[in-house]
């Protein structure tokens, strides 16, 4: 197989990435960006071999342990749990929360094989008391997997006495009542808060 | 900065992807695909490092001379002016088309300052009367640019006693008269046939 080919087709590995955009992205490459060509292989080379999961909260970093766990800054009495790395790093660009996450790469998933020793929910359990953490937020996605791995969670850390609660779900910013589920909208009306 | 992020940086020199789609591709890289981005740093490496422009056609290739021009079943005496690697793919997807090709690697663009030495038309003369071919088929892409450099080629080789041939424009196959630009139609009609 040529060198084209085979860039061709390794593209295909990429999320959403189909022949004929991998076929735009080889030639791109090629005709107008090969040294930005280069760093991306030097990039990935590197990511696929150093990164690896930080032994206290499981997010993605080179090093032993993440620098977000060893941030003397951050608030060490608050983890919150999520899902994914991608999670992560969209509560980090919203901002506003200041303690720890830890990460289940996943979420309970009986019909997919996935229990809570592949969630590693024995390391929270353990990472929970060690560390000094008040509060526990749950915050996985509000789908049935993800509450279902919320409440699982709430109940194995429930004679912790740790406070756990759970993020709320409402209508979105910038959302319209008109067009929001029946779903979110009965979460919106029973979560409601005085405000005055 | 860390591996991750030079990543989510790299992944953007691609067309077509952003922060959010290399965010994307560099987690589910992390989370399910280290061999394939290892695949994929390979293949990068070895394209961008390998892959030169051919001695005579000027398309893509890691040897001296493409497969297509060693070929000996392709005809010879046929020559198709494209202007972009992709539209060689293109023709040699559709079939039909069993000559050999010229890559210009753009058209003339005197804004952009991209005169006939950038598509090295002097090399395109100098092919022509060298391997025997008797018709030199035109097929820059249908717009201001591609016309004119179709037309500036057309000159060049008149002298040359070799037929000069334009692909034809009209409605697309699947295409719906009621819905086709007036500059396509006034070109369908103008390139009309005898059918019987």
């Amino acid at each position: 197989m040529s060198a084209i080919d085979r860039l061709m087709n390794a593209f295909q590995v990429l999320p959403g990435v189909g022949s004929k955009s991998a076929q735009r992205m080889t030639l791109y490459l090629l005709q107008a960006a090969r040294d930005g060509g280069l760093q991306l292989a030097n990039a990935l080379e590197r990511a696929m071999h150093d990164v690896k999961e930080c032994e206290t909260c499981r997010n993605f970093t080179e090093a032993p342990v993440c620098r977000m766990c060893l941030d003397p800054t951050r608030d060490k009495s608050m983890l919150c749990v999520v899902e994914s790395p991608a999670d992560v790093l969209a509560f980090e660009t919203a901002g506003g929360f200041s303690g720890r996450y830890f990460v289940l790469h996943g979420r309970l998933s009986p019909l997919d094989g996935i229990g809570p020793e592949d969630l590693r929910l024995d390391q929270l359990a353990a990472e929970v008391p060690k560390t000094g953490v008040q509060e526990v937020i749950l915050a996985t996605n509000p789908t049935v997997e993800g509450e279902a791995t919320a409440h699982y969670i709430a109940q194995m850390l429930k004679e912790g006495g740790v406070s756990i609660t759970r993020i709320a779900h409402g209508v979105p910013l910038g959302g319209e009542i008109e067009y929001t589920d029946g779903g979110t909208l009965a979460h919106a009306l029973q979560g409601r808060r005085t405000i005055s």
